[in-house]
């Protein structure tokens, strides 16, 4: 894609109010547009991201058997008061401007909450669907817009009042079936944070009036994280502090290393459900000797927008964010700079002009500056600011170059001009 | 896929409620589950369907440079405020559960509504990014839930309290190149309903206080429409009844032709704004000749779920759906019948095992109906339900051919089993 053809810019101030890095180098950068407090557009170069994160996700869903389906964000009552969740102080209501099913009290009450979670929605589906043990083990899960009324957002996109997430629920005829699978969420779930670069811990945290045991989160390291956990530098055993009874420098549990106390964001989440919600909103089956037993259920969550933001708040510099390489918006950012010499502009558009056309040919995705009117201290910034994982430079300088300047986003030099004789070496360095 | 993994069924009772033909055959093929009245889940079936209507959407999209994107649902009030459509009736307001901000009347008012359409939202945004004729001209479009407050949601899919929907703006110097732009929108809306196997017909509709001249939509003939077109028989030209002064019978002002008259579903609306919302929201730029004016906008909308349901609602037969080849979830459904005879059981298993390895293979998409519990009948019968191109059959009858029995979806009978000596051939007749 041309630079010329993005309706955003790069921003050099950074907004007032916006305390959290993530927030700033997403707003500069243009990937993001800030509309109200923890409510953000993605921007073109920001949904780009945005999409190759769902995209993993997708991946290793549908690597488990997740079936991928799509649940309203409109909740009604129904659902929530099955499992006295509709008087928690979590989310939004929705109420009608006017009020055509007006009840007596006049009141604009739509009967709907805007989903934060859809355990009580997938139960009432799979009460149409599941009767007996044959239609047993499922799992189904979604990509979908969620709500949450955060009174004061902040932490940028790391909460959001509204927020991308991916939700899958899991559906067991016993428990041990809903542990085997819980496993199998747990390595999928490391495979995700490893692909898009974050080493995630498996940490055990609290459980509640809705789980059969403790739940389990993915922490990620980080000092702007809202969570403490205790961890084992040997073993990385870890538990939230908000359950532990361990200390800083206590022996671990699992293997008599020492325990340390972290920061910590929370990136996902996994929760034994038991019969909990099965209970509530009766969903039985008949099992293999004709008894009627509860659906055992677990579910599992990953903020996907605070995904996005933990990546750009822990991979950086002074300069801007640098992407991994699998949710970069782009492989590389190509730059044509001109300098004060006329006598090569010609050249040097031509060259850079063929160089992104064969890389486009060979499926590596570009952003080509090929503005006229910046200055090449202008170009460089920008390019380090959106942080694409490569930036290859056409200039006089590599005129007499075979290619072109490639540098890597994440090192301070780039290689030399004479390693890249031709596009081919270019790709193979770049794959 | 295999049948056995999806978690939904095909449902043999119509529900009561549902009078419309699109929601009673998406429920009963498993596409679909009703929440409340206008509001659905897409089940994982209608979710494939779902989302190759998205891609064809996204492509065509693409095709005409227009950069995708993503807004908020929560559409704070200075959005709508600033063009007065703030307390407009058509959407649904959001509030908090308790009130952490309340004011001193005591309200819960939050301040969003539930965006229904985007204009204001994407004007403020551009706001930010656009200064001079150099930015312009740009696209901008979203794949976004949207919500509106139906009084009575009934037309099943085709009229939704919450709906997915494509919305594209875009935004130039002046009105040449608005309408430059309006005739390549409206040629990759009929690409995009070509795709979708639909006959578009493109009619001139109202304008009103926020466009310039008349809007246009795209209108498909059906005897459950809500509008009635006027269109000519010879050029099908046509103008919507709310607006046209012609009648039954009357001279096409075109063509000369004949008018008649026809029940139609509006699947996509194309709309010049011109600079209304630009000077409500005071987005200007400064032209070549250094002079300030308003940005010319004009926004384009497509139903992406009442697409879904307009094709369901023309592509059907007393049986179940038709989906064309490029929206369905399948492009295969392959059966086993295991008849009476248990000699022959294996010999199907595994020839329909390897049929189904082949395919996938080669990239056919194939839903894989392996289940042994069910008699013929009802796997036929799903089959024709639930609408793929192609039915392959493999039973004791066709173990002495080459392959499987082929028969189209539209068609009434199955190809000669001798046509289809390998799976080459097959692919190449369902390709």
């Amino acid at each position: 894609m041309r630079f010329s053809g993005l309706f955003t810019k790069t921003l050099r101030e950074i907004p007032a109010e916006e305390t959290a890095k993530n927030a700033q180098l997403l707003l500069r950068g243009g990937f993001v547009f800030k509309n109200s407090a923890g409510v953000y557009s993605f921007l073109p170069l920001g949904w780009r991201v945005m999409s190759k994160v769902i995209k993993i996700i997708r991946e290793e869903m549908n690597a488990i058997g997740g079936q991928e389906m799509f649940m309203p964000a409109l909740v009604e009552k129904k659902y929530l008061e099955a499992t006295n969740r509709w008087n928690l102080d979590v989310g939004f209501d929705v109420v009608t401007k006017k009020n055509p099913d007006a009840d007596s009290t006049g009141s604009r009450q739509a009967g709907f909450a805007l989903g934060w979670t859809h355990e009580e929605v997938l139960t009432a589906i799979a009460s149409k669907y599941v009767s007996s043990y044959k239609d047993l083990p499922f799992a189904a899960y979604q990509l979908q817009t969620k709500f949450r009324n955060e009174a004061r957002a902040k932490s940028g996109l790391l909460r959001g009042r509204e927020f991308m997430m991916k939700d899958l629920y899991s559906f067991h005829a016993d428990e041990k079936d809903l542990f085997d699978y819980y496993e199998k969420v747990k390595e999928a779930y490391m495979k995700i944070f490893e692909r898009c670069h974050l080493r995630a811990i498996y940490t055990v945290a609290g459980g509640g009036a809705f789980t059969i045991s403790n739940t389990h989160e993915f922490q990620i390291l980080s000092d702007v994280g809202e969570d403490t956990i205790l961890i084992c530098s040997q073993c990385e055993y870890a538990e939230n502090s908000e359950i532990t009874k361990l200390k800083e420098k206590d022996e671990c549990p699992k293997c008599g290393g020492g325990m340390f106390e972290a920061k910590a964001i929370e990136a996902g989440n996994i929760f034994p459900l038991g019969t909990k919600y099965s209970e509530a909103m009766d969903l039985k089956f008949v099992d293999e000797k004709g008894e009627k037993k509860y659906v055992v259920m677990g579910s599992y969550g990953i903020g996907v927008s605070r995904l996005m933001a933990v990546i750009a708040e822990i991979h950086n510099d002074e300069k801007g964010i640098i992407w991994p390489e699998n949710v970069a918006p782009f492989n590389a950012h190509l730059i044509t700079l001109f300098g004060k010499d006329n006598d090569f502009q010609e050249d040097v558009k031509k060259k850079a002009e063929k160089l992104y056309e064969d890389l486009n040919k060979n499926g590596i995705e570009v952003l080509f500056d090929d503005r006229k009117d910046k200055s090449p201290g202008e170009k460089l910034a920008d390019a380090d600011l959106i942080g694409c994982p490569y930036r290859l430079i056409v200039s006089p300088n590599t005129i007499s170059a075979a290619l072109c300047e490639v540098k890597k986003r994440a090192n301070k030099k780039p290689e030399k001009l004479s390693d890249f004789q031709n596009v081919e070496q270019l790709i193979k360095y770049m794959k």
